[in-house]
């Protein structure tokens, strides 16, 4: 209840800070059965590791996953999955000079005020580097609705500042440090020297993150509250950073009229897709289609007006090893949240609807 | 677990459907000691009842609520609050030309496919109508608020379809049938209009609602997971037609540099509100600021193709008494939501700070 | 969380109080497509309302069922099931001289300093009449449990006071007033001598009740905490007045030694029951066994020492209409919240295990 | 939700098994500004530790306890504390005989119908070892509440088998090898020839086990479900073994009158305490009594009928490192259980109650 569970049957529990010893997670309610080792799992997490171009945080963490429960013989046996990853480079004197002072746009002011402590250590608890276990933990979802339904996720950066990126195709993302779905060498050359500027100046930037899941069984998701899109909304707010969320036509809706945004239906599927895969809080079983708006992170070297703990006005410049544009890091992190929702929202459907045929609307 | 409950420590399940004998909700977690009667209540559901202007839905609803538990000798006990509405006008012949096909857009295909089952009264438990009671149970967290922290809400309409609205001051909402927070008698005329040729063309549009809460105290929210910012998106994104949510700068964030994005802290207290008083999720004492995108209903007199229950083409209008503009009546409801939420993060945050002296910081 | 819905995914939230306007309870999480009326409940309400003998209550309430949602054209449609039961009999004046000091044994001395509020209109909140809401709850899961599995449920007094019912049979239970599942005329008379005596003296006894279902799933219950005996116990304990439970051979297995208390297994199933169908908190697909304990009623002529609300000492006598026995009642409840529980790991179960195929032990 | 999470705000999550290569738990909710360290922690762990006597199995497992998260320079920072206890002494080869046939009485054959897996290694998550960690969590649950209530806790042995053991002081656990609470050599020296005798025969014994809190605050349960005693009984009934719960009075209460059993009130205080500390599920302020009954060990080396996984019928005897009496062990776990449940009730009274003002009745 103290906020660090995620998820109602497929729960994901994390632990650890920044710099302390170990980063982790228990998963429970993984069904037994399921195939899998470390070998599943570190992919994803190499996906999102610091250190693997010049525009992402120099730290250097092999972010090494090791499973310390819950798996016998190369099979999940329904009982909790425990992931550890130690970290390892922890120059906590790169975080010296803030420890008395609160940066502006961060966390570590409204921690202190709420616990009454200071873990001045990368961010402690509040570091991004805690999506880490996450996108472990959504690693073994992934495989599991895979092998269930051959759902797939997809995502990629569409906007990094005022640069627009346009969408060609999600396979372009392995290929470029920014996971931008495009082959366009123009615009990936366009964003380096775009990043390359702003590390000089030693400021930040924001992004927007487009995610999608395909092949999602119909029916997910409850009435009212734990309605798909409000867990959807729930788990990419709840990510590091970002300000905003939008399904399907997002914003855009706004200025639609209801002839136009409504979906029309054939015998053979939808028509369109502004519901983003998701009509009255349940999967149409369309493409779940999700996008977000990342911050530029706090931690810049640009002076900041602030106050130390006693209230005395300072200045703030922040060193250490940051990501200038942390939305560089969130595809993997954005797919993660998105799987584990969807995971969790096919154990909760099957609970109670396991009965019920879906059948005869001719799309399913 | 089955979505119907909100909340974790004050909490709120709902109960009924739209053409059904009654709608409610039992609230429980409520602090017993508060002064509570119907007409603590009453107000807030009459700012959302249908029928209150000819731009919104005709239905003949007095939204007259009772009080079944909960409160003895005019004082909360601290046991379950219920609160009944009874439905008065369920004209059901309203809906005999959609039982067999679905709207493009609409609920009534996703949950005849989750459960099996076709409920075609008015939306049945996906309906609009179910905001009701929520607002009713918000209506007590509000009050609380009030009393204890001073806590206020406003919110309004700031675009309707292509039309911004400037924002003046929420003084003015109570004054215009759209919530509008504008004096300027050439924009409600404006939207008069607009709003005219739409329902003259049986077609609907989407809105944009601000929501603000002002006095809020700092440290609400729990890391990681139940940040304040997340539950926010998931209680704004559960609402009706919801398909975009951003808290402070929100997608605007995107394009901002780091240097312009964090909010700079003086003795006297912050110096803008980009984080819409949110950082690493937890309230910094600032107001808290959301936005959210409302897609035009699904119910409409124009013609759309879609499918019947056994998958035949079919081309579906919908007559009936709908709003054409369900942005027009959210603005009560979003600020419920928000009110809920952050009712339960101050219970959640005196479990488990209720020791920590927040002081030190100057700006509290 | 404050304790007024009762499990994970069939979820009961009952509401109201003894002397209020109404009681009833919101149930979430039943599948669709289950048929269901008042008529299915009414007759579980009956077998535990007040009146039906000399040996219990004598307020007149005839407990009578309304569903209030969830139900549409006969089958329940998956969302949330109200049931409401108005209070008719509330003769408030009998409790007029309880109302500034405390029965000895009564939860009225504790609501009190907990909530600092008094309701002392028949126990308000902690009155046994809110178990009727919950026995209606768990007719719908029995009905459901009892279509898909053939589970079926049993229970009674087989202790009144220092006088032993021996075990003849379960058909006799609904003819006499006590729930004894015996046909031996000679001890209904003396259960009846006993409480003749009992009520001339204006003194309450305990009773104990024993409870069991028959053709329950193999493979109910989750390991470490929820497990199914842990769960049952929490169910039973939670019963007004209850103070011991016991799974199976319960306090007997102290002086077992292992060669006798595990339960052999062979070709043909178990050839004995001290594990009351439940192992490692996971049930054997045997009878499960229950036990409880009732104590006698606080609310008795006889005078007791006792304080008032401002500390000074007072002789408490309590008239009005109470059960000089609360076991005699207890059965159906007892039985009520055993089917809850089944209900509730059934859906669980199949959540994490619908893909476990359960054969091969030769007893399933 | 999969049942490996104990608690509501101050919630414990476990994981591992017996023989895999650790287990552990994560704390959430700990209040932050908690000095802590592992020397808080290991001498509860100690007391529960295999090997302690010749009565117990003879097991080598330090069970040196690592905090790898949630505090910082000594003190808890209100994030996840994660336990962890590497395993050390894996003799799997001694669980070689039972990889394919079930132990009457045993755990393994429910586990392997609900999991379609079979885990050997000791009883896998099933193994009594999983209460390590638990013990180690109810350790910063133990120091919390002494420093803010001055609350202690208290158990040990009352049976053992057929023999009664006469309560002296519970100053005499800590002097023999049973936690038996009296001073009496004689005793000790029949309890001690009993289990020796036991183990020459293979076979094993059930015990019963008291325990008790003192200076628990009043005030803490949630009515009708989450009572105190309810959540007593759920977490008591939830340790291995146990087949039954009892808090104050427990059965007796079945014959007791109610003139005798409520406990009379003065000026200063109850006159008794069938209560066991606990009305209407709240507490009083008294001594909160509650005994548990556990079941003799399945593992024996006395053979016994059962089947194997293809349903063949075999003898069973079981070789290996078992205790003969898991009773022996057991206090330090019952401990810890109820401290928990009080930990949590504390905190969620709080939440709820926090304005309320605890006075006037002359106890508290």
């Amino acid at each position: 209840m103290s906020g660090n569970t995620f998820g109602t049957l497929f729960t994901v529990t994390t632990f650890g800070e920044s710099h302390g010893p170990a980063i982790g997670c228990v998963i429970d309610g993984c069904p037994p059965g399921l195939a899998l080792s470390e070998q599943d799992i570190q992919p994803e997490l190499d996906r999102r590791k610091p250190g693997t171009s010049r525009h992402v945080t120099q730290r250097q963490e092999a972010d090494k996953v090791e499973i310390l429960s819950g798996v016998y013989q190369g099979k999940t046996t329904g009982t909790p999955i425990t992931l550890l990853i130690r970290n390892e480079d922890q120059r906590s004197k790169d975080y010296g000079n803030i420890v008395d002072t609160f940066r502006p746009g961060h966390a570590d002011f409204t921690y202190w005020n709420k616990y009454g402590v200071r873990d001045p250590r990368g961010g402690g608890r509040s570091s991004a580097r805690l999506t880490a276990p996450v996108v472990g933990a959504a690693a073994i979802a992934k495989k599991w609705l895979k092998e269930k339904f051959g759902t797939s996720f997809q995502g990629g950066m569409t906007q990094l500042g005022e640069i627009a990126i346009p969408f060609q195709s999600w396979e372009h993302t392995p290929n470029n440090p920014f996971f931008a779905p495009t082959g366009d060498g123009a615009i990936i050359a366009e964003l380096e020297t775009y990043m390359d500027a702003l590390r000089k100046d030693g400021d930040s930037i924001g992004a927007r993150i487009d995610v999608v899941a395909n092949n999602v069984p119909i029916g997910l998701g409850e009435p009212i509250y734990d309605k798909l899109d409000a867990d959807i909304a729930y788990a990419m707010m709840g990510i590091n950073a970002v300000k905003g969320v939008e399904i399907g036509a997002g914003f855009a809706c706004v200025a639609q009229r209801g002839s136009e945004h409504g979906d029309e239906i054939t015998e053979s599927g939808f028509l369109s897709n502004n519901s983003g895969g998701i009509l009255g809080g349940i999967s149409t079983g369309q493409e779940i289609r999700v996008s977000i708006a990342i911050k530029p992170t706090s931690s810049i070297r640009t002076p900041k007006r602030s106050i130390d703990r006693s209230g005395n006005p300072v200045m703030v410049e922040t060193f250490g090893r940051h990501d200038p544009c942390v939305g560089i890091r969130a595809t993997p992190i954005a797919e993660a949240m998105l799987a584990l929702v969807l995971m969790d929202h096919v154990l909760r459907d099957r609970a109670q609807c396991a009965d019920v045929v879906r059948k005869g609307s001719g799309l399913t």
